[in-house]
């Protein structure tokens, strides 16, 4: 391979990168940012990004990756063994700002893309959690009565039902981890159980 | 006021009563519908619709309201006195199904109404709520450690939730409302006290 196609494919992959970034960025101030806005941010032409993404919703896509890609990063340096109480709230307080600084970019991708695709995207962080529950549920510490899909699922709402609560004003950042493991450790609670004390996540 | 204008006025109450019915008809199966295709839905020409409605936010809201203004009958016809697990049981057996059915009207109103006027047009069903859980948290049987505009939330979140999964394939219509009540009543469970057993909400 000459160095001339060598030097040709290391500049595509430096315009992917700042397209990739420059749509993060951009949707995740505004989930209507035009193309033009992302190509101009990344510092190339229309024809340059058309060349390398076929759509708005590979764009979206992409930016969307990355997004998730950084938040697994994020939540590999969280311990999540141990006590499962305090593994899910160590998950919830690191979760918790992922979800709050992706969740432009998440509207951006909920208009874009099918359910299924922001799902699977998803798979990394569900799988951290669907883990924390089938091991609380193993210690008798979680219910059983519900599907595990469910439950990981009641998580991920709760999480994004606090970023909608900030957004009307009704709860400041700083209090939304402590919101959402209060009410999602009652949820996961078995029947018959008590709902943990408030600190018992800690 | 002489008879013709009591005749035109009439008429146009029956043009806006058809296209509000048309667009809640055409937005509930598909959030994209266009206003050409719904004033086709409503037997009334493009101009006759945009005579009654200045934009298509001004169409979605008319019919976000017209679903809710039914909601609020059919909730109208539920029991929600009496001991405050089995009014919020009822109140989730009936609100279940009209987020359900509500969920691609939604959808359309989440694109084209901001976040408060979707809050103001629910404040029906959520006073509803906070009704049963402030009389839940008097007689200790709900929590008081959170915001009832918190708590308010989380039950909305996880019927939407419940709507996701449904889509996902993962649930099936008929188990969702015990779903969202065993996790709801877990949830607003005060800490220290057990979860209710399932069938405590019948």
């Amino acid at each position: 391979m000459g160095s001339k196609s060598t030097a040709k494919r290391a500049d595509a992959l430096r315009s992917i990168d700042a397209i990739v970034q420059a749509a993060a960025e951009c949707l995740g101030r505004n989930p209507e940012a035009s193309l033009s806005e992302i190509a101009r941010a990344a510092g190339v032409g229309r024809v340059t990004l058309y060349a390398h993404f076929a759509s708005r919703a590979e764009v979206v896509d992409a930016a969307m990756s990355r997004a998730i890609d950084r938040g697994n990063e994020a939540l590999d340096a969280v311990d999540l063994t141990g006590d499962p109480l305090v593994a899910l709230a160590r998950y919830i307080e690191v979760g918790w700002h992922l979800v709050d600084q992706a969740r432009a970019l998440l509207a951006a991708a909920q208009r874009e893309l099918p359910a299924g695709r922001i799902r699977e995207l998803h798979s990394g962080p569900a799988a951290r959690v669907e883990g924390i529950i089938a091991r609380g549920r193993a210690e008798q510490v979680f219910r059983t009565d519900l599907p595990i899909a469910w439950l990981v699922n009641v998580l991920h709402s709760v999480m994004h039902s606090a970023a909608d609560e900030i957004r009307a004003g009704r709860l400041t950042s700083g209090r939304a981890a402590d919101h959402i493991t209060a009410t999602v450790l009652a949820a996961f609670t078995p029947p018959g159980k008590p709902v943990p004390e408030p600190g018992a996540g800690e």
